[in-house]
């Protein structure tokens, strides 16, 4: 493999683009994209290969260099590429020089485990925009969740926008992802107590002791969570909303009940 | 005054458009633009005085204008514009063929009042994007707050993004602006104690009685809050980051704060 590219028609340039750009790619290769010096060293940190890093050196910190070399595995790629062309691909202005792309994990339920007996769990159900997927994922990582679970998830984790707006919180976090239903048997099965949060639900969300295995479940700013959680619920919970409008954006919703089961359990 | 426009050249046309885009126009003439109905009516129950409504007949239902036409004052113009420069003019796809002009309120800390003697303020530093106060605004009015200061703040109000994001809470809250030093004096003289959100606080945000006259501060994601702030906190708190990165969005850290505020309050 060349060590220097500056044609955006190399093979490699290419790979790179499409798997930016297609979540369909990304599904059929088993592979993505990353952007940034903290992301990539997340992923590597979160124990994703790399199979090709991409730099400008007219832009990466050569000490930054350094520290992704002596990180990641002696199978990974390094290639130089033009200024130019890292311009073209980065979607970003400010990052760093660095690009990689990276096999994707699995994440199905089978493999789906944790450290704790009393595991703390964020499901997310539907969420449309990338952008509140990677809020959730910062906050679940702030708070040290045991997992998050993404039922019906419209596009792939390895959008770029949503490892973006989770300022790389994708590979810090032990993720699954499955239908409502997979779920909900899977929560059952390992007696996790599920809780809905619910505009109707009569039940305040302190009210409830989150200090059993528990999951906190959250829909879409629009619609909610479907029936089927709400049937399937061990209590809906509501978070008073005491102004004019009737809606909280989802990862705020989530912080607040989040941190409201971590304040219960002294947040060990 | 014309009834029906369907010139870009209108000179009501121009005006809206130089108001929507330009923060020094809306500050020369103490008016602003809003778009969509939902916002709209909020505005006029936040007693927003409507100089102008905008509205295209083949989109608005005819329902949606009379309870507006019903809201609002006899002072206010109505102008029927074709649908081509409403498309021009409205920045969302999915809004309901109305736009306003209204006239903006004066945000002083000298006529700032609360009906609470223990009011609970949020008090946002230096909050650079519109999207982060706009959300900001709704956990506010979620929660209603008796009030929102702003410090340092780098645009006006009136952003559109921030009317947009805030889905019209910019209009539900009772809000003050000023500086730093200002608002600082303004909360000793009140004697409302100051909670700094500081990454390097010693005490729990949790471990705090927020039920006595209370503002909770919050800064940047990037830099925190100023020194000012710190050195005037009546106590500085913490919320545990218990992961691999450092930072929390803005909205999801003030929304924590402030619903741990409101549980110890009962939500009275």
């Amino acid at each position: 493999m060349e060590k220097y590219i500056s044609s955006l028609q190399n093979p490699l340039i290419k790979e790179f683009a499409l798997l930016q750009s297609k979540s369909r790619e990304r599904k059929k290769n088993r592979l993505f994209t990353i952007e940034g010096h903290r992301e990539i060293t997340l992923a590597i940190k979160g124990n994703c290969r790399l199979k090709t890093v991409l730099f400008s050196s007219e832009i990466i910190a050569e000490e930054d260099l350094y520290v992704i070399k002596d990180l990641s595995n002696s199978e990974t790629n390094f290639v130089e590429i033009s200024t130019e062309i890292y311009d073209k691909l980065a979607y970003r202005n400010s990052t760093e020089g660095i690009l990689a792309i990276a096999e994707a994990k699995q994440h199905t339920l089978d493999s789906f485990t944790f450290s704790s007996k009393k595991p703390l769990i964020l499901v997310a159900e539907a969420t449309e925009k990338p952008g509140n997927i990677g809020a959730l994922l910062r906050t679940a990582d702030a708070a040290n969740l045991d997992g998050v679970i993404i039922a019906d998830m419209k596009t792939d984790l390895y959008n770029p926008n949503i490892i973006r707006s989770s300022v790389g919180c994708v590979f810090t976090n032990n993720i699954a992802t499955g239908s409502t239903t997979e779920i909900i048997s899977f929560l059952k099965e390992n007696n996790i107590s599920i809780y809905c949060a619910e505009l109707q639900a009569s039940e305040m969300y302190y009210s409830q002791d989150y200090t059993q295995a528990s999951a906190i479940v959250v829909g879409t700013e629009a619609t909610g969570l479907s029936k089927e959680w709400l049937q399937h619920s061990t209590q809906n919970i509501i978070i008073p909303m005491q102004g004019e409008i009737d809606s909280m954006n989802v990862s705020v919703a989530a912080g607040i009940l989040i941190f409201e089961a971590k304040r219960q359990r002294k947040f060990v």
